[in-house]
């Protein structure tokens, strides 16, 4: 029998990596594996690698990157001990930019010149806001949180460009100064919010209406809090049509091997099999 | 008449950046335009662009890039409006891996090809190390850091491969915590120290003989305390031996527009000319 999303959530790693390696899990992955972090992925052609990675680079909010593969490699050896081929849940395959197919399985479509990003993703600063008392409606509510396009530019790469892309969450007003310092300690997860309050400052008309996701409502005493979004890579890359491109299906994201939380940053530099490295930063 | 470092201490961003374009100035840029960020600059072909771009992305603190080029431009928009070919003092010529010249001016040099890389630099965290009151000798007795081939190895990427370097300073013992605290705030300026105490847990033998820079006295109550050094990427490029390398000569460094300090990484994300996302997040 195959596991459910709750019985998994009390597996170790190395189980949750092996049950969706073993195809017997498709779902979601929010709340698996808690205390790892959690990455967007992002497959291109090498031809594009490099304006891809400028555009990354150039827009650190949207596109923060933890990890890139040698090219044709199915490993991203500085995140842990996956292979991207099997061990995501399930992936969405674009052609010409548009999505062309979801898949549970890359290895059929597996090639020598693939170069894979791992980008982070607000799970990551969700878990803190949460842990410090600021709810959700979306994870409470068991939606999808809305997202928009803002006129905010994101920065061209190349092929790459397009507007940066938002996710929007209602916060109690007295906690937005709270929301703003926890999620500035994680940048490579979003970091600090692009704007709160007004939506039409950043060019959102109604927030009624989300160009992704589920429209959340708007309490008394709460503001809108407005985030980078990991889509806004996905709209660069539809702008750039890449003859081939490869995502996670959205909320079925890659889990990786290295701790999640403000110190990540610090331990994607460090090599795990060097415990003069460790120690010595002890 | 040419100014002297002294005089161009007090004379702003503009001045300073055309009396370097004109010719007028060859000398190093430590002091010069204060609040400003200074940044490492390396230039290579496309054909190494996209491994060292890994690599970069794989040794964050050695190497942390604060911007990068579109193929052909001497130009980095994200970081102000330099002409990377005459708007540093000086530049190192590297072939085939080796140092080759040492030029005043990039105009002959530049090709359609070339790819530009800006690495943050340590003048960004020592400024605040002595802000806070903690002294640094090499600045106080106008030397060169001492800098340290580590046993820790930096993670390879293509070509690019080689140990982790790393520069030394004594601080009093009571004020390492302060040191790695206020340096951790940059992580676009290597960031918090790799290690501190005994320099042979990283392979350093002898502090009175570094491999690059001046050896510095270890007073009663310091400890030596170490940091990941831009000369990693340089040790990683004469590895590589790519048949060209530009870089900036040892402290003649990219001034940038942007303000140096915490904010940094934040304004790396916006747009000056976009006053809609200045004011949004005010």
């Amino acid at each position: 029998m195959n596991p459910s999303h709750a019985a998994l959530k009390s597996a170790n790693l190395q189980d949750v990596r092996q049950t969706i390696r073993d195809g017997r899990y498709r779902g979601h992955t929010a709340g698996l594996c808690p205390g790892r972090l959690q990455a967007n992925l992002v497959i291109l052609p090498e031809i594009y690698a490099l304006d891809f990675m400028r555009f990354c680079q150039r827009n650190p909010r949207a596109c923060p990157l933890v990890g890139v593969s040698d090219t044709g490699s199915p490993r991203i050896e500085t995140l842990g001990e996956f292979d991207l081929r099997t061990d995501l849940p399930a992936y969405n395959i674009y052609r010409d930019g548009a999505l062309a197919d979801s898949v549970t399985d890359l290895r059929g479509l597996w090639r020598n010149d693939l170069v894979a990003f791992a980008l982070g993703c607000s799970f990551t600063f969700e878990t803190a806001l949460r842990e410090a008392g600021i709810g959700l409606w979306h994870i409470e509510n068991d939606r999808t949180v809305p997202m928009f396009r803002s006129t905010i530019r994101a920065r061209p790469a190349g092929p790459f460009a397009g507007p940066m892309v938002v996710s929007m969450r209602t916060i109690p007003a007295a906690r937005v100064p709270d929301a703003r310092a926890i999620s500035a300690r994680f940048p490579h997860a979003h970091g600090a919010p692009v704007h709160a309050g007004d939506p039409a400052r950043i060019g959102i008309a109604d927030l009624a209406r989300p160009d992704w996701g589920d429209a959340a409502p708007l309490p008394k005493d709460h503001v809108p809090v407005f985030w980078a979004c990991g889509v806004t890579p996905q709209a660069a890359i539809a702008a750039a049509r890449p003859t081939l491109c490869i995502t996670h299906k959205p909320g079925h994201m890659l889990i990786t091997d290295i701790p999640d939380g403000v110190e990540a940053l610090d331990i994607l530099d460090f090599d795990p099999a060097d415990t003069t490295q460790q120690e010595s930063t002890a």
